[in-house]
Parts: structure tokens; C-alpha cells; sequence
């Protein structure tokens, strides 16, 4: 028998009752604005074949895939033996694991869209809410498992997808409480345009890594940085003025175009940019800061058109939410010219965020209203009646199971976070008129049992 | 680039946004009684150290774990080479592989409470509802991974719980549409006093596996069954009036007690089942039918107590729920002495049911209530505004997201269960009258924007 205590492994969670509800709480709040929005639910397995996930997300990350072992006698069944045994373990791995556990949602998305395509109606509006596994070093607030929650419609290339989920991020963060938070916007066309600008259109990785940084290392570091990575003194010049863009959304456009004029992906960015700030125009935002910021990039090889994230600017904290569109997203697996466009809401980032804004409803219906405490046989007799009725009027409430001691049973309710106990002793039965307790305000009145059900249910 | 289409691992399922809701409903209707009956939700990791599941599910059990690869190079990390390979896999397993997945809930659930003993308030009532997986060859209706659906008390021997468990089910699946279902109720110390009665109490396995037999076998069968594993003539004439109990539940329990007089640990489970019969008629049931069923034995090492099964008498399928006491759950982890109950639905063979028996509603709050059809830009324009008052007033709704021909509007309407269609073209936007169309009836009609919301709303 076990003497150490048990624990799970390096990098993953249990979730607690309290920290459930407070997780559900979040889900439930963003996929209702998803469906509110028009996408429906998936779901895929854990498990993928190796072949799906391999390749999909460069060298490093096929190396934070975890494997899983074939079953049964992998070693005879993978054709292995003390002669042609082989230690370089990326060979012996094809060998003994035929499927990996999902990580990310997007590549099992695009392996749906694919394998149901006949089932499917375009434009597809999908959400999916599911775990995701990488074998990354652990370390504060990264995990080995945690969930994704992401939306995607793919075979629409209208823009006011894209704005629509400028409205879900600000009505799901607003939902949640937040009251001051950023959307920034970009357009790859727009970096393309910039890159071109300077007949640089090569490099447009080096010169988006470095103009990043612009918030943290300033124009002299990002003038620096662009030196090292060979740009001239001209080319800096040159797009001095695009880094530095300034003032409103409309005066930055303004600037963009004059700047990308020669530019034709620039300028078609710029039209994007723009129709979405149309369409967002009849559809005013509640909370959200909208910002056009050139110098967001974000996975820039997988975005073809606009770029999304999301930051708060009431807590320190990375970005919680993000995305873009993407023109191929389901080539990978044979079927091709299938546009789409989605974002990915940072939970557990969000969590953090609301606990630390304590932004967490202190009423929710997930857990029990209220503990009937009883000391004996009699007592318990006599509150499983007031039970009954309660939970026939919804009323989330729970008996006891123990004539225990009162304080033992108070301690349980408190523990829990119940709000309301009602006590069934022998001076209770007697007057029919039983002790209920508001356990936050402390205040105790004598009620019978119809007039506690009409308190709860109310 | 793959040119056959991809496809997901045997035995694994991809969930369509049609089957989502349907699964949510039932872990919706199931999730909320719990919380009623002030079960509180846990979630743990889809990974556990290999060593927390090894030997907890006996050697056929431990063939049936998905193991997970260790990441980096394994094979060195292992301290596998050439010289030393061993091509027994059973051997080779632990060298290269120290998480699995989660085989079913109660494992993880027993290292949960161990693990976090002084977090948790006792008596803990638990509920889970997550995946499992088991390489068990898939065939109709067994899945490699499926979600179960457990609920679970920890720290109380009060048979209230036994009784409430009784009361989860009878609701929930009331709740769910059924009409004609049995909750089967049994007892290990009856089971006992059986076997004490010829004195063959440790031969109680052969007993029960062969009287469990009774409904498909009759009591020939049984007989003969009995002899082969023998038992003799004398023991099985004795036995016999208990095998054939017939009767209401209290004549069943008086005939019980009388036959097994003898048996102190039968007595006490006759005063057990008489208990929690007593805790039931202060709470009627709904819809089930009670019934104690001495046959009835499920995964008899492990129950102590209560044993409960599910079947539904509407559809020709297995048990839909089973459960019992265990008075040694945490003891594989060396916390001695909790005992607990729990029970568990079968979600997947329930939505079997429901789908044969037409029980799903037509009507979800998880789908789009209403599609804005358009045919330009001004019918873009124009619907916008209708969009956002929808939205506003927390209706599902959807602008088709380009102007295509009013049949792909509609078929896609159709094909998402949309019930409500708005039309706008150039006469509508001329005389401000919508065309609005209910797609079940096909009656349209011509409404305002205001209207449109009024009907929408209520």
C-alpha cells in the first residue's frame, strides 16, 4: 500500500469544487455569447492519429506532442527486436505510437472540416471548448494541460465575421465583468505593405519580430534591432514614419494610406481595416477599447488578413484572447481555397484576471441554498419533508446525514459556502416553528416550514 | 500533402453540432440534479502517473490503459540500449512510459481525496462528468473513449445517501423524458446471508455470477450452473425459495428475513434495504419503479453495501446506471476507513434511448433562433441594426454573411434547425415590411424591425 501521498502528474490540475464553479462560470459566459453569435459546438476526440498531428506545428512543437503507446504487444507488433533495435528514439517512436494526444484545436478543426465536409453547411460557425496537451516545461501559469476555447467560421470571406468577433470578445469580456479592456486590430496586408515599402518583402518576419518590441525596447532599440537584422539607415527612415503611427484609429488609417500608397496589398489591408470599422459603426462596442495597432503580428505565417488580440488594462496580464484569418486553413489536409477566420479566449488567463479584479459572482445556482442540520433520528424525520419540497421548488438544498454536532454541521455549510441552514431540534418540532439562519449576515429567525420555502424559492 | 481523407483513432468519436446538443442536454439534465442534491463538481487530470492506475482495475484492466510515451528521448532517459533490450513489452513499458489515461472516475477520484484530505469537508459529495478511455476492441455502442458520469459521497454511512441516490435517479431521468424505467436495488450482506445459508460463504463469487443468471437461464439453468461450480443438490434446494422470492418489496423483505434468520450479516442487510424502502416513503418517487432484486450482483469485490442498477422498460437495452457502497475506496492510497456510495448514468446508451424513443426537444436555447437573409449591401446595411437589437435582447440570431441566392440562404437555415427566417430585399427596404418566415409552418408574413423583436423576444 501506498505510504506517500498520491499526486498528479507534473504540470496538470485537479479543479476543486470552488474552482469549478468559477471555471463554469467563465465557459458557460462565452459560449453563450458563441451561440448568441450563430456557432454551434463540436467536439473532437483526445485522441488524433499521429499522421494528422505531425508536421503541423514545426520541429518544436512535434516535440511537445505526447505519444501514446500502442496497446497490446507494441514490440512484436512494430516489428522490433534485440538485433535491429534502433536507440535513436524519433525512429523508434513510428514504431510504438500510432496517436498523440490533440494539441491545439485548430488542427483537429481543420481534420473535421475535411472528414464531414459532405455533412457540413458553408459558411461553418464553429465553437469548441475542449483540453489540450503539450509536453512544455511547467511553470507559472503555463500548464501541461489546460483548455482552449476557441470560434471559427471557415468558407465566408465577408468581413463581418471579423467583426463580429470584435463584438463577442467585447460582449463575453463585458459579461464577465471586465471594464477596461483593448482590442487590437492589424492586417498582415498591412505589414506586407510596410515590408514592400522598402522592397524588403522577403523579410517581413525580421521586421515585424523587431517593430513588436516597440512597447518594450522603444524606436532606439527597435532602430537597433533592425540594424542587426541588416536593414539600412534608409530603410528605418523610411518606415519611421508607419512605427510611430499616431492618434486615432481613423487618422492612423489615414496615415497608413497615404505611407502604403504605392502598395497594393497595403492598401487592400487598409480597406479591410476599414470595412470592419464600418460594420462596427452600427454595432457599437460596450466596453471595449478598439485599437489599430500595426505593430501586432502574432504567429504571423498562419495569418493571411486581420490579426486580433485582446489585452485588460486593469490587471497585469499578457494578452487574453486572440486571432485572425487565415486563407488555407484546411489545405493541410487536402482540400483546398477553404478561407476562415477565428479567435481563442486565454481562460485561464481570464480566470486569473477576475480573481484578481475579484470579479468572481458571489451568488451562483452551482451550488447547494441551503443545509437543513438536525441531531437525531426525530429531527431528521421531520426535515426530509421540508427537503422534498424545496428540491421540487429547484431549490438546491441538502439534509445532513448525521446527527452531528451543530457546530460540525455549521462548519459544513460554511465550508461549502451554503447561505442559508435551517436547525430542526427538539424545542423546533415542538413549536413547529424551525431556527433559519442567514449565514453571511449571522441573523436568525424562527420560521415554519412553508414560510422557508417561500423564502428560498423567491 | 494527404490526398485520402483524414480520419479519427478506432473507437473515437467526432461530436456534430446536432449530437452536442443533444449531449448537453442530458449532461445538463444530469449535472443540475446533482447540484440539487448538493453534489459538488470536481474535475481531474486526463493524465495520472501510471503508478496511481497500475493494479486498481485487476490484470485485464491494466492491458486496457492507454499508456503515454515519456517525452524527450526516452530511450536514453530509460536507460534502454542495444545491449540490454528487452523485447518483452510488458517489461519494456515502465522504462518509457510513467502517465496514462484515465480509466474511469473512481481511481482518480480516490487519489483526489487522498490527496487533498485537508482541503475537503467531510461528509464530500462529488460529481464528474469527463472522459475515460479503454483500449477494449470497439464494437456497436463500446467506445474507446467515452464520458461517464459519476456522482460519489465520501465520509458518511448514513443510508439517506443510499436513498437520495435512488431520488437522483428517479428525478433526472424523469426529467429526461423517460416514462417506464426500474431502479434495481440490492445488497452485498444479503449476498452474504445467501451463502452463509449453505455455508458457502466463500464461495460467494460462484453463487451470485450463477443466480445472476436467473432472468436469461431460468432456474434450470441455474441449477445446472450451481452443480457445475460445485454446489449440491441439498445447498441449491435450500437456496431456491431465496432465489425465486416473489412479491411486493416488503414481502419479498419478509420472506428474505425469515429464510436468512440465521445470517447476522443477511439481517443487517435486510435492515439496510428496509431503510433506505422507509427514507423513500416520506419521498415519493416520481416515475421509477423500485425494485429488490437479490439477483442483482455488478462488480460484486468491490460493493460492501447497496448495489444499484438502471434499466429502462421502453427500450430493449443494458443498464442506463449502477452504483453501490464501497467501504474501502481511499485504502488503495492509504487513507483507511472512508467509506462511500456512489452511483453512475451511462450517457451514451441513454442517448441511444432518447433518440429511439423521439425524447429529445425540438426546442434548444443552444441553437440560432432567427437568420437575417440579404441580397447586397444594402440589405446588409439595413439588417445590421435588427442584428444587434436581437443580440441585445439575448436572442440567438445570424446574418447571413453575403448576398447569395435566397434558396442557399434558406437551405442553410434549414440544415442549422434555424426555426425563423427574415428576408430583406428591395421592397423591403422600401416599405420598411420584413418578410418573416416560419420555417416549420411556412406561413410568412410582413413585419416591421420592431415586430420582428417582439416576437423574437417573448
Amino acid at each position: 500500500m501506498a505510504s506517500i501521498k498520491p499526486s498528479v502528474p507534473k504540470g496538470t490540475r485537479d479543479f476543486s469544487p470552488v474552482e469549478m464553479v468559477k471555471r463554469n462560470y467563465i465557459f458557460d459566459t462565452i459560449k453563450s455569447v458563441f451561440r448568441k453569435y450563430g456557432y454551434q459546438q463540436i467536439e473532437t476526440p483526445t485522441m488524433e492519429k499521429l499522421e494528422t498531428l505531425t508536421g503541423k506545428y514545426g520541429e518544436e512543437g512535434d516535440k511537445l506532442i505526447f505519444k501514446i503507446l500502442n496497446t497490446g504487444d507494441f514490440v512484436t507488433d512494430g516489428k522490433i527486436d534485440s538485433s535491429n533495435f534502433n536507440p535513436d528514439y524519433k525512429k523508434l517512436t513510428p514504431l510504438i505510437s500510432g496517436k498523440a494526444l490533440r494539441y491545439d484545436l485548430t488542427v483537429p478543426f481543420a481534420r473535421y472540416v475535411v472528414q464531414h465536409q459532405n455533412e457540413i453547411t458553408f459558411p461553418f460557425k464553429r465553437f469548441q471548448v475542449q483540453p489540450v496537451w503539450r509536453a512544455d516545461r511547467p511553470q507559472r501559469g503555463r500548464y501541461r494541460e489546460f483548455y482552449q476555447c476557441d470560434a471559427d467560421v471557415v468558407g465566408s470571406d465577408s468581413l463581418l465575421n471579423e467583426a463580429e468577433f470584435v463584438l463577442i470578445y467585447d460582449e463575453a469580456l463585458s459579461k464577465l465583468g471586465l471594464k477596461d479592456f483593448t482590442i487590437k486590430i492589424n492586417n498582415r496586408k498591412i505589414l506586407s505593405g510596410i515590408a514592400e515599402l522598402i522592397n524588403r518583402g522577403d523579410n517581413i518576419i525580421d521586421l515585424t519580430v523587431a517593430i513588436d518590441k516597440l512597447d518594450k525596447i522603444g524606436l532606439d532599440g527597435v532602430t537597433k534591432e533592425l540594424l542587426e537584422r541588416g536593414f539600412t539607415e534608409a530603410d528605418i527612415e523610411k518606415i519611421k514614419p508607419v512605427i510611430l503611427l499616431q492618434g486615432t484609429n481613423a487618422e492612423k488609417l489615414q496615415s497608413l494610406r497615404e505611407a502604403l500608397a504605392e502598395s497594393a496589398a497595403g492598401l487592400k489591408g487598409c480597406d479591410e481595416i476599414e470595412t470592419v470599422f464600418t460594420y462596427l459603426q452600427s454595432c457599437p462596442l460596450q466596453t471595449a477599447t478598439l485599437e489599430l495597432d500595426i505593430t501586432l503580428a502574432r504567429g504571423l505565417n498562419y495569418y493571411t488578413g486581420a490579426i486580433f488580440e485582446v489585452k485588460t488594462n486593469e490587471a497585469a496580464m499578457g494578452s487574453i484572447g486572440g486571432g485572425g484569418r487565415y486563407d488555407d486553413l484546411t489545405g493541410m489536409f487536402g482540400l483546398k481555397g477553404l478561407t476562415g477566420v477565428g479567435i481563442s479566449f486565454g481562460a485561464d488567463r481570464i480566470y486569473d484576471v477576475l480573481e484578481e479584479l475579484n470579479l468572481f459572482p458571489t451568488t451562483a445556482n452551482q451550488t447547494t441554498k441551503v443545509l437543513i442540520c438536525n441531531f437525531d433520528k426525530e429531527g431528521e424525520t421531520y426535515g426530509l419533508p421540508l427537503l422534498q419540497q424545496l428540491r421540487r421548488q429547484n431549490v438546491n438544498a441538502e439534509l445532513y446525514p448525521a446527527g452531528a454536532k451543530i457546530k460540525k454541521q455549521l462548519d459544513y455549510a460554511n465550508n461549502k459556502n451554503i447561505p442559508y441552514t435551517v436547525v430542526i431540534g427538539g424545542d423546533e418540532i415542538a413549536s413547529g416553528l424551525l431556527t433559519f439562519k442567514d449565514m453571511s449576515s449571522g441573523v436568525q429567525e424562527k420560521l415554519t416550514v412553508d414560510e422557508i420555502v417561500e423564502r428560498m424559492v423567491r
